[in-house]
């Protein structure tokens, strides 16, 4: 007979999302996807909150909201910068040495601190690119989550015309200067974050795009003829081809962009 | 002669933030002064961007934002969660069994996972807190960070009014019920969110709540006077005793708040 906490344990990973968008999950589920490496999704809107919310029910400590990863070991993280921190190494997304850490097995002090170090920098890279996903939302609800977009749109058109013109610009610029400063890729084409393989950086990057793509339609248009970022526009395509990414994007299984976090509103988006 | 690498090394960290302010240099500053760990600080204004967008001064990735921290080794971090997660382990931070991935020596494979996983739990709440920050920021910030809050007060009303009445009640009862679920504190004061000793998350959470018992003294006593969260007020409390951190706010050094993150804005505050 196996020991009781054998029995609580699962075969793999399980996440925890709201059902119809994207959404957060999008960049956890991009990840797997990355890797090969299999998931099973729970997507019941009647019971996620009260679910996540239940230490009795997750484990300690409780979460605040979705997505909520179920680990194969039975414990359960949410946020999605922890989330995705947690399983880059395993996964092989985060860096050539970032990723030694998922076992940390015959690595010496100094290429244990190196590795801690290129990890760290794929998990700041995610940050800032997850907090472009966060502006792009409140951009449409400026004032309040809980409120609908006709309630505050007078604030949301102030709100783009900021993000279009100061924000967007600047993010990109950024990862432009991210991109083409890589030593790893100095004789490459440059379409990688942090040395010179795939991290969760990369992908959430990836999704971002494509968010600001469907949202911003005339505004991205705008500044991918500028020249300005082409290294960024260049991450985007690269990414779409990569394996596992194109048979998912393929596969239909891929979710559309529609009322969720990057949502199209013709008078948000514009040229300037 | 020592090799070019160790003489790029300093010897130890050095924040780099905006002077004058708290802001989320503070997060940084208060795991350093619990833990008793020196630090030293550049707050020059005027070189602090160029600095930190600049690889050639930074290394890779270079940084979006402040604050960044430079590690002894030389390598240097942005994004305060990014920074948070990097340092927690070395100094005792990241819970119990979190704080052994400091050298990740002696773990078995099974431990080595269980230490992940607590510093991923406090790294998990470390990103809700900020979360709390970042919303603080938005209420008086609601339209474009570039701009003065007296072009956007009409939003801020309106953005304080549901951070007020939703936000703050929200984000303490998710604090409330991690501390009460917490099975390490069963039978004691229920003041740690994880473990029970201090992690990064309890030092990020007692400052937030410094800064909303500033920002929004009307609204806190009102909370605080329904009881529902209590054991989040003891929290803050128990922190301000701490070692390191009793020692930080009697010596005067620690920034008062004015017009950084969180601001009192008369007209944003209110009992309910």
């Amino acid at each position: 007979m196996s020991p009781p906490e054998k029995k609580a344990r699962n075969a793999g990973y399980t996440l925890y999302y709201w059902p119809g968008i994207p959404g957060r999950g999008e960049y956890i589920r991009l990840a797997f996807e990355y890797a090969g490496i299999p998931y099973t999704e729970n997507l019941n809107p009647e019971t996620l909150e009260s679910t996540i919310h239940d230490a009795s029910k997750v484990g300690h400590p409780p979460h605040f909201a979705p997505p909520m990863l179920e680990l194969p070991s039975g414990h359960t993280i949410s946020q999605t910068p922890a989330i995705l921190n947690h399983i880059a190494p395993k996964l092989g997304l985060a860096g050539a040495l970032g990723s030694k850490l998922a076992t940390g097995e015959g690595l010496t002090e100094e290429e244990r601190e190196k590795a801690e170090e290129e990890r760290s920098a794929v998990n700041q890279l995610v940050l800032t690119a997850l907090d472009v996903n966060n502006e792009a939302h409140d951009v449409h609800h400026p004032i309040a989550s809980s409120k609908y977009y006709e309630e505050q749109k007078e604030a949301a058109l102030e709100r783009a015309a900021d993000f279009r013109a100061s924000r967007i610009p600047k993010f990109l610029a950024h990862f432009e200067n991210v991109l083409t400063t890589n030593p790893a890729t100095a004789d490459g084409e440059r379409t990688y974050l942090i040395g010179k393989q795939t991290t969760t950086a990369d992908l959430v990057l990836f999704h971002v795009m494509d968010g600001l793509l469907f949202a911003f339609p005339k505004r991205m248009a705008a500044v991918n003829k500028s020249k300005e970022y082409d290294h960024v526009f260049k991450l985007h395509k690269r990414v779409a081809r990569e394996n596992g990414i194109k048979e998912y994007i393929a596969s239909g299984r891929r979710q559309k962009f529609s009322m969720g976090l990057f949502r199209h509103y013709k008078e948000l988006d514009g040229d300037e």
